[in-house]
């Protein structure tokens, strides 16, 4: 067979602000794969199944001066996240070809390689596409499902806020929050996202941009467990409506990735005053104490007993269009690019 | 006998900033006690020896509507606080006269009451003073051996950072990590406790007035630890330099107590990025956890294993130039009023 084009999505310069495709992200179909006879070295000819886009990534693209909890995107190198692939050819006995690998993958349509960060194999199962192995099942279900176990100390009728809580994040907090009894408050972008959130159970579901978040937090707080995805105003309301003893589990801070932290918080003294406990964490930390849930999730989904919302874009052309949506909460529900 | 004055300071006025003598806070000798005669209705009557100033003291100089953690002062009564008293008479049988008590006492010469707020006895100990009942071997001293024990999670060779380090908390921090085999950076805000510092022993000790923080970290750290008192542009330098897995113990931010959270931090998304923890407290809440302290710390200090300085201030009507000594960060060492 001749070969085939291999689009990538490449990461191209630092955005001044929010990520701009054509600039900051190009789309490049210039190079070809030669499916049939490329060299694999040992390795695995790999077919980009679906790709996840998530809030983190702008923190990839930055100066590389500038410290990080993961390395900085190289420029004119692809973009690259968790996604899952069908393996074409193979040479690693571990991995025969057909079958399923989740994991690392640069933004490309195929990739040669003997090693994929982060990787475990996938099998097709009825009520869980792909899609959601990047999703609920995968990264953002992993980083609710163990931040919440590690963290939340939650009892029944304790009360939580949930910040981007339609997000695939947030959305599967709300459900693990509501199981254990939870009074739950969630905050989103629109009025779509909070009739989702609605639909979840969520108790109180609001549009922080109609509705003022410190004073829902003042008639249905305080609050005993906090879920920050956002920093910024949030947190600080959070803080002037906390309970004592809450956990304040950081998860992100989408409201400070594109513009810088800008916002003067006024109620970080709650931290002493109210003995709170902020946790930090990164869900590659906390992955080998709960590798159950990359068995136990998938069929919670295959059950329906978690929901899940998912925003499909179709081809990796348009996966610069969905890096920028994502930070401007344009989506509804997991942002996943459709590779092949 | 005569009655004789009973001196008392009051709280007047919520301070603008800083608490001013004489409009904040006042001295009033107007009242007289009999000690021979005065009823004490089951009670006791004590005379009050030693009282503690405090930084947390100007949280209660607030508007009765704001949220804290402890309650507001009222005004036109005396400002209250840790201190130890001798008992003159008792109808008390658990406290006979010529006993002694610590606990929470009105800023009074004399009192009769049956009820010490957190009392407990105290002996007469040689190398021991009244004052350090108040200090070292007190709240503050309480405040940082139980955070210490309780959030560090300290190990050898780690690197800690410790604000206002020359403060009785701080600088019994600083001894608890040098022991526990630490490198210790230690901040104050004069020369004289930068020397102070340095007899303690201090890795790094370092006068924030004229020197950077966030160079001093960048080159002495990164920190595994960070002992806030502070709050503000100290916890953004010790966020921005902080290694992975940091435990941030939030005891006091005495940059806002008098002028509110004016602030930026640039920082706060270090703590997800670098998994950290914080954790607020206030002592109270350890204490029945750390019992020991009571008993082993003043022996430690009798041996000389634990040092400290003592600020004295002879008088009850000089009390109101020490609160405001403190906030201005004007003491040196632990701010004690000997009042009798």
């Amino acid at each position: 067979m001749a070969p085939v084009k291999n689009g990538r999505l490449l990461y191209m310069n630092i955005p001044v602000d929010y990520p701009k495709p054509g600039r900051d992200t190009v789309y490049d179909d210039s190079e070809t794969v030669d499916l049939d006879n490329a060299q694999l070295n040992g390795g695995m000819l790999f077919k980009i199944l679906v790709l996840s886009i998530d809030p983190y990534l702008r923190n990839r693209m930055r100066d590389p001066s500038v410290k990080g909890f993961m390395p900085p995107f190289e420029k004119g190198k692809p973009i690259e996240n968790f996604g899952v692939a069908e393996i074409l050819r193979s040479e690693n006995p571990k991995y025969p070809a057909g079958s399923y690998l989740a994991g690392v993958f640069p933004f490309r349509q195929y990739w040669i390689s003997n090693e994929v960060m982060w990787s475990y194999p996938v099998e097709p199962m009825e009520g869980v596409p792909w899609s959601a192995h990047v999703g609920v099942a995968g990264m953002p279900g992993a980083t609710a499902y163990m931040g919440w176990k590690e963290y939340s100390k939650s009892k029944a009728g304790e009360t939580v806020f949930v910040t981007a809580a339609a997000g695939s994040v947030g959305a599967t907090v709300v459900q693990l929050a509501k199981a254990d009894g939870m009074k739950v408050i969630g905050s989103a972008g629109s009025d779509e996202k909070v009739q989702f959130l609605k639909s979840l159970g969520v108790d109180v579901a609001f549009n922080y941009k109609k509705t003022n978040t410190n004073e829902v937090l003042q008639k249905e707080g305080p609050i005993d467990v906090y879920w920050d995805n956002v920093g910024g105003p949030s947190l600080d309301a959070a803080l002037a409506n906390t309970n004592k003893y809450a956990r304040f589990i950081e998860c992100g801070m989408i409201t400070v990735y594109n513009t810088g932290e800008t916002y003067t918080m006024k109620n970080l003294n709650m931290i002493y005053q109210f003995e709170i406990s902020l946790f930090g964490y990164v869900v590659t930390s906390l992955m080998p104490k709960y590798p159950e849930f990359y068995t136990e999730f998938p069929k919670l989904l295959a059950q329906g007993k978690i929901k899940h919302k998912e925003d499909i874009t179709v081809g990796l052309e348009n996966g610069g269009a969905a890096l920028e949506a994502i930070q401007r909460g344009k989506n509804t529900g997991k942002s996943i690019i459709q590779v092949a």
